[in-house]
């Protein structure tokens, strides 16, 4: 039996690395020879986790080989996946984003839904293979759910995430909202890390008609605490795009209590940002009233004005 | 509510049609307005099954507004899509199909698993959304099941296929191998097809590092009988390239009784086929013994010497 390796994309979230937990137990049930891996450090929200319920972090991996048999789980754009993907053989794609120029020599398994997480996509994948799901990995993908939709209070969730989220709670004997805060706030300590660090928490480029750009995420409880550092972070920033020859990048700091985002801007192409969001930059920022979802407020707006 | 079209590919085959009727059949059941179209016409085989079943033939349609909603079938590669799709809104994609640099601007449903036939996948669909299928959809989507698959002897058969033709054709109360016989048959009478028409009708156009080519299939229970108008079918492969601007053009003529292919070629690059099927071309043709699947043993090899 071959060795299928399971993993999300490049600085991996909490849904990125569950996702790829549940979708090798699922494989593993089915019989497959299937590993979870990762593509980067674990996060605090995600080893909070993790350790709540007594999992062990995927296994870290640089790179995979020609010809390597691979599932991607939470994306499918190469630029945010593992060096060498052009060349593995990718057998299955399981993804809640957009499709980027997504391309396969042989026809493949793909299954994508406009759903706020991609674990609630694989509660559906063990449903329809019948297959029961533990309690742990059930608590595993609703700590995925909680955080892609901020407990439910994205406008990426529907109906059927809130649906998946209760019954994964029931699974693993959870209280939804007392588990959901502390895992949140978890995630939220900065304290230890640098600029640097920081804006690669939760980072990713996009490239959409020949304009590179970055957009990177940090959830706090207080933007004010954040921005204590800005002249830090812009530099980062800076250092960032000159590294990666970028043209753009807009960092988000939410709010996870009020829902509202922060945006600091740097590039030679903020004109782009000031037209997606309809505001003027004051010192490289804007406030952005309501906007938390990277993928359904800022992504899309940024790309129909490119 | 707003009208969603379902469509399979261009130069409709069994599968196409009958997968945009099933899929139409189940968004209806799930409340919403949906409308099955063809987007060229109707061949032999298809017409049988149709009469069969008592269906009518979706409606034609030539292109799509800007927005318009459309759920992709059998296919998702915009050339052999409607006209428009570029700047129409895909919601969904249900396919078995390798994926062709295919994008969007925002997350969407996208359904597709390595089988024979669309209509296999649809049925897991309706499986799913625990929604019975009627006997006559049962029918239609047996028949794109024994059309891809030629009654399962095709090498993109799957024991899955097998398994849905199966409990399809219990709900249809069909014989499977009766009938199936009988639809194959109705699609090899080529008598009144003029050799323009005869490339036509299941042609596909493929885009792979800069080379444009054709891949047409007539099915056929005798090659002999077909090659009679050899000359005047490559005069029109020839002025279809010319006209297109394409480098290479492969007819694959099937015989559905022995499951053996005779191919002709014609192009710039016939090399190409030639190095992807190992033969050496006689007077622009070879014998393919054991080849009867575009989808499997033909685009991919030709990919792969391009």
């Amino acid at each position: 039996m071959e060795n299928v390796l399971i993993f999300g994309h490049k600085n991996p979230d909490t849904d990125t690395i569950m996702s790829a937990i549940a979708m090798t137990n699922l494989e593993n049930k089915k019989g497959k020879n299937a590993k979870a891996c990762r593509l980067g450090n674990i996060n605090k929200e995600t080893k909070y986790a993790l350790e709540h319920f007594n999992q062990e972090e995927p296994e870290l991996i640089e790179g995979v080989e020609d010809g390597q048999q691979v599932v991607l789980v939470d994306h499918n754009e190469f630029g945010q996946s593992v060096d060498g993907i052009e060349n593995a053989k990718i057998i299955r794609v399981v993804d809640h984003h957009k499709i980027g120029d997504f391309k396969t020599s042989e026809p493949i398994y793909y299954t994508a839904m406009p759903v706020g997480c991609t674990a609630t996509i694989i509660y559906g994948m063990f449903e329809q293979e019948k297959i029961e799901i533990e309690p742990k990995i059930a608590g595993l993908m609703l700590s995925a759910i909680i955080s892609d939709t901020l407990l439910f209070k994205s406008p990426t969730c529907t109906d059927l995430d809130i649906e998946v989220g209760h019954k994964l709670a029931e699974i693993a004997n959870v209280d939804i909202n007392a588990y959901g805060l502390e895992m949140l706030k978890a995630g939220t300590d900065l304290s230890d890390f640098s600029p640097a660090e920081l804006i690669n928490i939760d980072s990713k480029p996009y490239t959409t008609n020949g304009i590179k750009y970055q957009v990177a995420q940090v959830n706090t409880a207080s933007i004010e605490d954040v921005l204590k550092g800005k002249t830090e972070i812009e530099n980062a920033m800076e250092d960032f795009i000159k590294e990666n020859n970028e043209d753009l990048f807009v960092l988000l700091i939410t709010d996870i209590l009020e829902n509202n985002s922060q945006i600091i801007v740097v590039g030679n192409r903020k004109d782009i940002a000031e037209k997606a969001f309809e505001v003027n930059l004051e010192d490289n920022m804007a406030f952005l009233p309501g906007v938390v979802s990277r993928k359904k407020q800022v992504v899309p707006v940024i790309d129909k004005n490119i």
